[in-house]
């Protein structure tokens, strides 16, 4: 048994309170999953990551309980070969929870050049430089095994936006293909996991991902599709792509619909803090998205106004040059313990790395602590 | 009472065992200072700064007991008015240990263009912007003050590398008259120090700069006619700026004869740890240096061989992408407790910020052990 689903309460908006164990350790869920593209969670050591967010009843913050790496970056620079004979992903970056990697696919499509897509994968050229690669279900595989996340995603085709009817549909099927490939290199090969045998045989998780664009009926043969093939858990992918955030709920509450109430579900790549919670209370129960240190690194912080609501930050501003307040004194995070506005801003207008470091985790502190009270929510 | 410096050894070879007592805490000497150059030293959070360095004997690190910032880089942004209106640069950027700040001269000297040095001072131009600005002694004190360290240091001219003795002769004259001018304008206005209440009354304390070049005989002079203005403290200024390092070492040597032996001696800008163990051995109680973290962020890790020699490790070389052990197996610091070169190399390579901070970290730590292991053979 490589992954247990435990739902402890559901509450009437459909969010389930819940623990996801996997073979580094358990998960509170919902969870938000900060994003470390390359083994690293951009500006932030590991050591810090582990002790974000709110403290729990016994004083201690939980941290970030799992964290994602991109296949696509690790497959070029350091290698999956290389991460695989260092023992995988957890042990060359020092980070023993555990960790989701995506496929590949969507990086493929968003930051390569000169992709050709045929049935059998994707040939596309690096962003670093140049050369030439090809992804297929099989290879995307052979690299998540290597790396050795507790959770793989099946390698997909993401559609671009906004793409027709037929155009969605024909991708969406070329995804289940690839999902049915994913699936059986993946089940052939999981036990070549680099951990496999210091866990005493445990192994990776395979989830699939539902895709058909934002087309209702679409997401739902793919979600009929790919529940016949009994994986693990499900991502709902290809949303967050730029079309209006109605659209988005509307595809997620519907996809939820038809994906089995036992396993987890995953919304790719969200999003904003109100959209996070959002989800996580209409059932979704893992999200990513690298936004609280991207928005960090540009200067943006999250904040709450007294009613709740997410308030934005931006550190640049002129009035904040003086501001001996912490960015939000309900905060908890070290950053907002022991610094100003008036530093911060100081550090980003000087271009002080440090800057970006802190802001980077007060946001994750800021995310990690909105999913602590949305779990406390829904154990109600 | 501003400073007291008490010495507890004086080993054969003139080094010197003591203790710096500074309005903000106790510095165990000889010290080597991180450079926090824009109130941060770089890329290494404050708590971090805290914790580095080798256990003492009740198994926590001492941490950097004092920091230096730049006063030409605050000055120019973000205010020495700002800052001093935040409580000094201290609680600006939350680091409650003793703090230096240097005069802005060197800065002067070797980041800005169009500089015209009159008797009365220096017309610079930002490097930032361009814009036009003027230090005299004065404007230096009054900056200073208003940044509010422990330690000020007096205004002077630093004269090109190589200059002749006449050359070397006419600035250390101007130096002379700074000198003069900067404790006669400190003395006067020390008590607007930002935190002089707070601190029940206690202030900032004046360094002298011996100057001379690399001319024995006005470093004598320089240091005699310091000697009688009768300061807490001397530095040796002018050095490592591209002599060979026997000339460094002959200029020190000599010029400690003549500075008072009850007073810490403060060399400026060095250096490479063999330097600074070797000059903490001759007798020098203070030092500060940007080669650790400079070093660090150019992948260049400090080690040591069996034998103790130091040895320069770059991390981005070919040799290290395989390599699981940490830079250094004998170093106590948290980068090598918990990260392989292997991980150190791939972060370098990817051009991920945090592999800046962890060789920084690491590099940090290096030269604060070497000060521990230093001040313990001077204590025998």
């Amino acid at each position: 048994m490589a992954l247990k689903f435990e739902i402890s309460n559901t509450a009437e908006s459909g969010g389930r309170r819940g623990v996801l164990t996997l073979p580094h350790g358990a998960v509170q869920t919902p969870v938000f999953m900060p994003v470390g593209t390359a083994a690293s969670v951009k500006t932030v050591e590991q050591g810090v990551l582990e002790r974000i967010g709110p403290p729990q009843s016994d004083g201690q913050p939980r941290g970030a309980e799992i964290i994602l790496a991109n296949t696509y970056h690790l497959y070029l620079r350091p290698g999956h070969e290389l991460i695989a004979r260092m023992g995988g992903v957890h042990r060359f970056m020092s980070w023993q929870r555990p960790m989701l990697t995506d496929s590949g696919g969507f990086q493929v499509f968003s930051l390569s050049s000169l992709r050709k897509v045929t049935p059998d994968g994707v040939e596309f050229r690096s962003h670093l430089d140049g050369s030439k690669h090809f992804f297929s279900p099989e290879h995307s595989m052979d690299v998540q095994i290597a790396l050795g996340a507790d959770i793989a995603m099946v390698f997909d085709e993401c559609v671009e936006t906004p793409a027709s009817w037929e155009r969605t549909k024909e991708s969406m099927s070329l995804t289940h293909a690839w999902a049915q490939r994913s699936k059986d290199h993946f089940e052939a090969n999981r036990h070549k996991v680099p951990w496999h045998e210091e866990f005493g045989g445990a192994t990776q998780n395979l989830f699939g991902i539902v895709q058909g664009g934002m087309y209702v009926d679409l997401r739902k043969e793919s979600a009929e599709h790919l529940v016949e093939m009994d994986l693990p858990g499900y991502a709902i992918g290809g949303l967050a792509v730029g079309e209006p955030r109605e659209v988005t709920r509307e595809m997620i509450a519907r996809t939820l619909e038809w994906l089995p109430q036992d396993k987890p579900r995953y919304v790719m790549g969200v999003g904003y803090p109100d959209e996070i919670e959002e989800y996580a209370k209409m059932g979704v129960d893992m999200m990513d998205c690298v936004l609280p240190t991207r928005a960090g690194r540009h200067g943006l912080l999250f904040t709450r106004a007294e009613d709740g609501s997410v308030v934005r930050m931006n550190i640049k501003r002129k009035e904040y040059a003086e501001d001996q307040g912490p960015i939000d004194a309900a905060c908890g995070c070290m950053v907002c313990a022991r610094y100003t506005r008036a530093y911060l801003r100081h550090l980003f207008v000087a271009g002080e790395p440090l800057g970006l470091t802190l802001n980077s985790i007060h946001n994750l502190h800021f995310y990690l602590a909105t999913m602590d009270r949305v779990r406390a929510e829904l154990a109600k």
